[in-house]
C-alpha cells in the first residue's frame, strides 16, 4: 500500500486569479485532476471583465502531493496563485473543543444559585456524602483522556503539546458519538510513578479514565496500578478499544467463512499494547490457538529474559512451541492480525494460509500487507484505513463503552464488558447484510453506541 | 449582620395539595410570608373539583429557615405537603459545565480532518514548532481552575470532590463573562510538592493557571514555584483577584471622599491569602501606611518567629510600630479592610476612625461589622454580599484578566497588569454616577470584562 489515495484529511484550497475567458477555469480543474488531485469545490470569490478569482478545493494524497498539485497549477499560463490554505489546519485554529455552561447566568438570582452563596450547600452535601458527587457535579458524565505523548498515532514519541490535537479530536468524538464530556489531560512527564500519581490526584472530577497513546510496556503497569488505586473505570483505548473492535470484526468474519473461534489458529504480528490486549481478549473468548510475533520472533515457552507481558504471552499462547519466522507461522493459519508495521507480507504469504483465511492488516497508515493483494487470496480482509472496506476503527467502541460505564456508575472496566461490547458491535450488522466487505458497521451508524452502551450497562450489573 | 435576608441561593419549591376553595392558595402565600419566606412564583400543577396541587416557590434565608417555612405550611389545616425541592440542588444535577465540539463531525471527510489521518499533520507541526500549540489547540483560550479543596469559600478544608461545584461555577463564570474556556482541576492531595509537580505536568494544554481556594501559607509557595516553572500566567484568584477588586473599589471610594492614596492610613484585618495580596498591591500603588492585623495582633518589626509572609508584612507595613489591638489601630484610620471573620467590630469602633472613613468589611457571608451600623459613621461602606450596596466581587476581575492575558499570549501575570485591571474596573463607573453607594460597577455590567482585558493586554505589551 505504497501509493496513497487523495483524501479529505489532505484537502487544500488554492486561491487563483485567472483570465475571465470561458476556458480558463476548465483548464484549472483539468490541470489539478491531471496532477492527481480530486477537485471537490470551486467557488468564485471575485470577478471583473478581465479576471476571475476562484477558490479551488482539492483532496490530495499527502503534503508532497499537495505541493505537486499547486506547482502544476502555478505552471499554467496566465494563472496567478494567490494563497494556498490547508483545510485541516484551518479547522484546527483555536482548538476543536470548548467548555460550555449548562446553566443560565443572566441575573443575580441565577448567579446566587450557581455560585455563592447557593453553591455552598451543594459543597456541604458532597462533603457529607461523597457519593453525591456523581449526582451533583460533572463527574457523572466526564472522562479524562490522558496521554504522555509517548506513542501518538504512528508518529511515536512527540510529547504532550503535539499530542493535544489528537486528544481534542478524541474528546470531540466522545461527545459526538457517546454524549460523553471528555477532557484532554496531556502530561509533561513520561515517568510511570508520576503519571499514576497525577491521574490518581485528578480523578475526583471524573467518572472514568481513558488512557491514550502511552507506549508499551509502561502502559500496562500504569493501567494496572490505576485500576488498583481508583474507584472509577480505567480503560486504555489502544489496548481495550482495539481489542473490542478486533473481536467484533473477527466474530463477523468467522460467520462469513463459516468457522468457529475455538477451531481457528490466529497469528498476531505485534505484541505491544494493542496486540497483547487483542490476544488476551481472544483467549478469554475461547480462540483455538494464537502465535504472537514481535521483535524476538514468535513468542514461545523456551524463550528467556522476556518482559512480563511477553512472558505471559509466551506462557499462554503458541501451543505447539512454533519458533520460526512470521511467514512460516502463517502457513495454514486461519487468521492474521497485524498491529505492527507496514509491508511485512506479500500476497504469496497470504496465499499460504488456510482456505477461507481472514486478514486484519491494521498498521496505520500503511498496512502489513497491501489489502488489494491480500484480497486475491484471503476470504475477508480488513484494515484501519477509511478508504478501504472493513475499517476497524476504535470509534465503534469507546464512546459506547464509556456511555455504558458512566450510566451504570461502574467502578471498573471488566473483561465481561469488553466481550459484551464486541458482541454488540458485531450484532449491529444485520445477518442478511453480512458479507466479506461488510463485517463491521459504519462509524456513522447511529445504532452502534447505544447498543454498546446497553451491553456494557448489562455487564456492569452482573 | 446576624440575621440574613432571604435570597435566591436558598430558594425552595414546595408542592402542596390544597382544597379548591377560593381562599386556600391565599392562606398558603400568607403563611409562607409570615414565616419570613419571599414567595417568587406560584404554579398550578393539577386540579379537580375538590383539590388543587400547586408549586409554591419561595426564597428563604438559609436551610434552617427553609425548614421553618415548610413547617409553617405543613401546620395549615387541610394542606398536604407532597414534596420540597431545593432549586439550587436541581440546578446542580449532572454538573454545571459540559465539553462541546467546535467542529462538525457529520461525515467521513470531516472526521478525516478533525481526527486521523488529517490530525497527524497538525501534531507534526506542533512537534516541530511548539509555539504553534497556541494557534492550533485549545491552549489558546483555556485555563485550569486548580484547587486542593483546602480553603473553599467559608467552608474550610472540605476536600477536592466537595470543592468541585465551586470550580464548575467558576468555569461557568469564566465563559459567561470572559469567553474563556476554564476547566476544573480538583486535586486529591494537599502536599505542596505534589501540587506543584501536577500543575507543571498538566500545563501543556493550558494558556493560564487559576489557583483557587488553596489555604495560606501553602498557596504562596505553590504560586511562587509554579511561576518559576511555567511559561504561562499563574494567578491565585483569592489573592490577586481580590486585591484587584479592593484596589478598584478603594480608588473610587477615595474619589468620593476626596482623599489621595499616599495620604491615607489603612488597617487590614486578616493577613491570609487575600489580605497579604491586598496589602502588597496597595503598597505598590503607593498607599500611605498600613497596619496588618491577624492572630498574633498588629504585625510589627519587633515580633519574632513570624512566617515568611507575615515577616515581610511586618517589615514593610506599620511605619509607627503600632502593637495594640484592632480597635486601637482603627482610631484615626482612614480605611478599614476586613478579610477575616464575622462581627469583630461595632459601630462605635467605626466612629473612632478619621472623618470620611471607608469600611470594606468583606468576610463572607457575615462581615466584620454590620454594614448598616458601619454606614452610620463611615462615608463609604462595601461588603462581599450581594444584598448590600457596593459588593466587592472577584467576578469583576478574573474573567477580564485572563481574557487579556490569553489574547496577549502572556507568559506571566504581573503587578502592572493588576494595577491596570484595578484602574480599568474603577474607571467603568462614570464619574457623574460615582457616590457612596456606587463605587464599583455591577458584575453584570458588560463593559467591565472588555475594559479589564484591554488594560491587561496593554500592560502585557509594555
Amino acid at each position: 500500500m505504497t501509493s496513497r489515495l487523495p483524501s479529505a484529511g489532505f484537502s487544500i484550497t488554492i486561491r487563483v486569479s485567472v483570465p475571465s475567458d470561458s476556458s480558463a477555469i476548465g483548464r484549472l480543474t483539468t490541470q489539478a485532476g491531471e496532477a492527481g488531485g480530486v477537485v471537490t469545490a470551486l467557488d468564485v470569490v471575485d470577478s471583473d471583465h478581465v479576471r476571475v478569482v476562484v477558490d479551488i478545493t482539492c483532496d490530495t494524497a499527502d503534503s508532497t502531493h499537495a505541493d505537486q498539485v499547486v506547482a502544476a497549477i502555478t505552471a499554467l499560463d496566465d494563472v496567478e496563485v494567490r494563497k494556498v490554505s490547508d483545510r485541516t489546519f484551518l479547522l484546527h485554529l483555536g482548538g476543536k473543543i470548548e467548555v460550555q455552561s449548562k446553566i443560565p447566568l443572566r441575573n443575580r438570582d441565577e448567579l446566587s444559585r450557581a455560585y455563592t452563596p447557593g453553591v455552598a450547600r451543594v459543597c456541604l452535601a458532597i462533603a457529607e456524602n461523597p457519593a453525591d458527587a456523581r449526582r451533583l457535579t460533572i463527574k457523572r458524565n466526564t472522562v479524562a483522556v490522558v496521554t504522555d505523548g509517548s506513542a501518538v498515532l504512528g508518529l511515536g514519541n512527540i510529547g504532550p503539546a503535539a499530542a493535544l490535537p489528537v486528544m481534542e479530536g478524541k474528546a470531540a468524538l466522545f461527545k459526538r458519538f457517546g454524549g460523553v464530556d471528555a477532557w484532554p489531560v496531556v502530561l509533561d512527564t513520561q515517568d510511570s510513578d508520576q503519571i499514576v500519581e497525577i491521574v490518581r490526584a485528578i480523578a475526583p472530577a471524573y467518572g472514568g479514565i481513558n488512557l491514550e497513546d502511552i507506549a508499551a510496556p509502561r502502559c500496562f503497569e500504569i493501567e494496572e496500578r490505576l485500576r488498583d488505586l481508583l474507584d472509577i473505570p480505567v480503560f486504555h483505548d489502544d489496548q481495550h478499544g482495539t481489542a473490542i473492535c478486533v473481536l467484533a470484526a473477527l466474530r463477523n468474519a468467522l460467520r462469513v467463512v463459516g468457522k468457529e473461534l475455538p477451531d481457528v489458529r490466529v497469528v498476531v504480528s505485534g505484541a505491544g499494547a494493542a496486540g497483547t490486549a487483542i490476544m488476551k481478549l481472544l483467549l478469554r473468548q475461547g480462540v483455538g490457538d494464537i502465535v504472537a510475533y514481535d521483535r524476538p520472533g514468535a513468542l514461545h515457552r523456551k524463550m528467556e529474559g522476556l518482559s512480563p507481558s511477553w512472558q505471559w504471552l509466551a506462557d499462554n499462547t503458541n501451543r505447539d512451541g512454533y519458533a520460526g519466522d512470521l511467514p512460516g507461522a502463517l502457513v495454514g493459519a486461519d487468521v492474521f492480525i497485524g498491529v505492527s508495521a507496514p509491508n511485512l507480507l506479500t500476497g504469496d504469504h497470504v496465499a499460504a494460509m488456510a482456505k477461507d483465511s481472514i486478514v486484519f492488516a491494521l498498521a496505520n497508515p500503511d498496512p502489513e500487507v497491501d489489502p488489494r493483494e491480500a484480497r486475491q487470496h484471503a476470504a475477508v480482509v480488513a484494515t484501519g484505513r477509511s478508504d478501504q472496506p472493513n475499517q476497524i476503527n476504535n470509534v465503534l467502541a469507546f464512546p459506547g463503552v464509556f456511555r455504558g460505564m458512566l450510566d451504570a456508575s461502574a467502578e471498573e472496566f471488566t473483561d465481561d464488558m469488553a466481550l459484551a461490547a464486541a458482541k454488540a458491535i458485531a450484532d449491529v450488522v444485520d445477518p442478511g447484510k453480512l458479507n466479506p466487505s461488510v463485517i463491521v458497521p459504519s462509524v456513522f451508524d447511529a445504532r452502534v453506541a447505544p447498543a454498546v452502551a446497553k451491553a456494557v450497562r448489562a455487564a456492569a450489573r452482573t
